[in-house]
């Protein structure tokens, strides 16, 4: 993870101009950390199949971040979570302004396209990588689960209808991470079964995130919050103990289906899953 | 171009939810028009040199469309221009929420690169499209362009430091459409040449644009003009009459350049030239 770091801080989107804080303000974000989950699932996957890919994996995990960091600044933006703490840092709006925020999110989806276009594989797995990116962090996917989040902030969902919330909001960059890296180490015949997986583990992160929500500080999560009733959220609909038992038999189903994949996945994923998720189940 | 609204009606991007607007939100914009000028390039490139690949290229022309549409819903925004008229329609954030309006320009930006991933190229040809609109879109392209303009809007900049914003702005993503079409046609040889010439008649683009702005009501030019003296623009730096000046000697170096070009590739842009930067000249 320390070399992903390092390989983020080699690649950061670079546009010299006469803007005082525009290029900074670029890779701030990029730049402050985050759980970095999602690569961490993909090399996992690749790691697993073919030592040799990770550095190649680099690219697509970076990608990934680009396409989950911008999402992050748009969604603190005053008109949505109106944050003022992220990754432990100012939010962009705070620290400089709202166009800032603004366009630093949209270069940074745009430039996730960039470095799969340029990512070291052949053009048709650059090509699926693309298709998996933007079918899943897009109009249908995570875009569409932020749009419900906040379109109902105010009105209660069923159940059924947070999980659809979450599992485009959360689940489908998280299934997307895990497919692709499918896709790299070439086991065409994994990518919809990891798929389906990875929406259970995005599912399941969605839900200790939430019960992360009302049970840390500001401080403790480096990031803003949101206790308020208002948010659709496992924990507002269920309380938090029927919370902490929905998480708990998600555990259980993605344990098992864990159990049907080859025997060095099994070994890669696991202590992954095990460090992000068994850490926020013991909050 | 009535074969190209129709193909953008059938490819609009669709994301069924219960969430009652999100999905028509998508597409107002990108059905409401414009003046299609960055596809009417594309098509001119490729139609000079192989009528078949048409269909192909409205792809392309689509997912660059997709791009400049997500980029004016976020320029209309409160925190930027603060628009409440486009394409002759209500913008997004007055129809409906701001929300609306950061997600939707979000997913377009997005989806402009799963168009481009699904078009009917070799994968070796989708990867040099997303290549040019990436690259000239994003971060160090539009974006950048766009960043500047907000940023020095009570400064007045130089004339060297306008024609940077605006060749970011908005000559780079027509430089790239014209780019793109003789990527599609297979003349690697003319994308340079074709590229740079871009750059130029988007800067004219611009100027005429900025003139239109003092000389055109709202309902004339179907938006919010910017009548304001505190942005940015070759009219507020020069005057009226030396902005034109400064149009018309581009316009003879564009023209100049054109008569470089083969006799079919003269024959198919000269009109497209014509009709979309003699119009507002005249005005």
């Amino acid at each position: 993870m320390q070399q992903f770091e390092a390989f983020i801080a080699r690649h950061k989107p670079v546009a010299p101009s006469f803007h005082p804080h525009y290029e900074d303000a670029l890779s701030i974000m990029l730049e402050a950390g985050g759980k970095r989950f999602r690569p961490a699932l993909l090399f996992a996957v690749v790691s697993a199949y073919n030592e040799l890919l990770i550095d190649g994996a680099y690219h697509a995990a970076y990608a990934i971040e680009l396409l989950h960091t911008y999402s992050l600044i748009h969604d603190d933006l005053p008109a949505m979570d109106d944050a003022d703490l992220r990754r432990g840092h100012e939010t962009l709006h705070k620290r400089y302004d709202e166009v800032t925020a603004v366009l630093v999110g949209d270069a940074l989806n745009t430039y996730a396209f960039e470095v799969l276009a340029n990512a070291p594989f052949s053009d048709a797995t650059r090509i699926k990588l693309i298709r998996s990116l933007a079918s899943n962090g897009g109009s249908g996917g995570m875009v569409l689960g932020q749009a419900i989040d906040c379109h109902f902030e105010n009105q209660p969902l069923t159940l059924e209808q947070i999980k659809t919330l979450h599992i485009n909001k959360t689940g489908k960059l998280i299934a997307a991470a895990l497919e692709m890296g499918a896709i790299i180490a070439g086991r065409n015949e994994l990518e919809k079964e990891i798929y389906d997986f990875g929406i259970k583990v995005g599912l399941l992160f969605q839900i200790q995130d939430d019960i992360l929500d009302v049970t840390q500080s500001d401080e403790e999560a480096g990031k803003t919050t949101n206790n308020d009733e208002a948010k659709n959220s496992f924990v507002t609909l269920l309380g938090l103990e029927k919370a902490m038992d929905e998480a708990n038999v998600l555990a259980s189903e993605i344990q098992e289906q864990l159990l049907s994949f080859d025997e060095s996945l099994q070994g890669t994923l696991s202590p992954i899953l095990k460090s992000y998720l068994h850490r926020h189940r013991q909050q």
